[in-house]
């Protein structure tokens, strides 16, 4: 990490709980890399308050801009002055650029960050099948993602149904070929299987769906980082898949982040 | 520094410009020495913002406190929820900290950690006679210390001199038998004489005090940290003073600031 002194821009991460981020570390290497004099540091927020903690760093000249994650993502949308497109197609924000003037620009970048990280793994999406667990701020963007990078079905999963069947709707407007589903239990028929929850964060958490039916072949991908390797994650190595754990992923995504905030270029 | 992760508590410094502050350096290297995970982070706030990013912190929960500098420390008065006596008989608020449930209280600790620089540096100012520059904030809490301390007289210099009798009142309230003056013209009649005006920060200013009535004997004090060396301290070297840089000050006073947040105990 670079020296913190009265020059350095700030940066932060909102989030709620917080202490499994672990944006700081991967950030501020990154910056560290790029000679960047600026640090990220985490933003402890509750619901309740996020709109005056926003509402204060417009008014922080020195501040850069924030990454937003659990549970903020969707309740961003209204608090920044101007959306990027993918953020408001997804209905979601993940990352906020202040500019000098303080107005927030909203971006979401977890979907294109997946998809990226899939592919430098060697997994291209393409014409593959794939099954999305969640229908919050983080699976929408995962699924708008793929269905751009041009899989051959998409299954949104969900134990709220209804939530499923709004966000296919939602793709379905943007992409009308695509076949999506919203059958929760076809596991087994999928080449790309992606926890987008949060289960699996806490222990003791319920496994996102139906891991006795993953199979060799099958590639599994989590959105959670920490635990690094989830309860999912496990039972699909166990079963022989191929795992795409969390924080690769948000190695993947952290410098289109750096780029929306303005810190590299 | 240590790393900084989620588990990481937030500090900051507040000042408009922010550029020539020296905190973040001197505290994080403190909070380092006593093995703390927490970090000062600069955050440049103009006054008509203050309200606004204070409001913020109280929903940031991770958030320890801050340090105020110019020019919020006479503003902070009015947001913090509780003061310490100090601060509410000075006028003015140099450091904050930040209770679990946001709560704000706030502390001014400029003067006894100037007191504790002195002696620290061999110079007691009992029986001193004293002369301040300045009638602001930081002004104010020098002049209450030195007070507190047990100068024999204390001058008070203010370019708008009806500032200068303002805080002799204050002074007078608490020490009735204390010799106060606001001549600013009696620069070679004293023992100990300090700049707590912003003059010196940046080039070109004007010398805060007639610095060719400047003599051996004399100690000659800078609350500006940023140059080190300011135009009245070279003055005060070529005259034959000693000097006391405010950089070293601020050493003494960055442990004092560090117990008020609750960093350190």
């Amino acid at each position: 990490m670079m020296p913190i002194t009265g020059h350095t821009r700030i940066f932060g991460i909102l989030a709620d709980p917080i202490h499994h981020v672990k944006t700081p570390e991967v950030m501020n290497a990154l910056l560290c890399r790029h000679g960047v004099d600026g640090v990220l540091v985490p933003f402890h927020v509750a619901p309740d308050g996020l709109a005056a903690l926003v509402a204060g760093l417009r008014a922080q000249q020195n501040f850069g801009g924030f990454i937003a994650t659990v549970p903020h993502k969707p309740a961003m949308l209204a608090l920044c002055d101007a959306l990027e497109p993918e953020a408001a197609r997804v209905g979601a924000v993940n990352c906020v650029r202040r500019e000098a003037d303080g107005r927030m620009i909203g971006a979401m970048l977890d979907g294109i960050g997946f998809v990226e990280g899939l592919r430098a793994a060697g997994h291209d999406p393409r014409g593959m099948r794939a099954y999305v667990a969640g229908a919050g701020g983080a699976a929408s963007a995962v699924a708008f993602a793929l269905a751009g990078a041009g899989v051959a079905a998409l299954t949104i999963a969900n134990r709220t149904e209804y939530k499923a069947r709004a966000l296919c709707n939602r793709i379905a407007a943007s992409y009308p070929a695509l076949p999506l589903s919203t059958d929760a239990t076809d596991v087994a028929g999928q080449d790309l299987v992606m926890n987008a929850t949060s289960l699996g964060m806490r222990e003791g958490d319920a496994l996102p769906l139906d891991a006795g039916a993953l199979h060799p072949g099958q590639i599994v991908a989590e959105a959670i980082m920490q635990p690094a390797m989830t309860p999912l994650l496990l039972a699909a190595q166990t079963a022989g898949c191929r795992i795409q754990p969390g924080l690769p992923m948000l190695e993947c995504q952290i410098s289109l982040m750096a780029r929306h905030m303005g810190a590299i270029r």
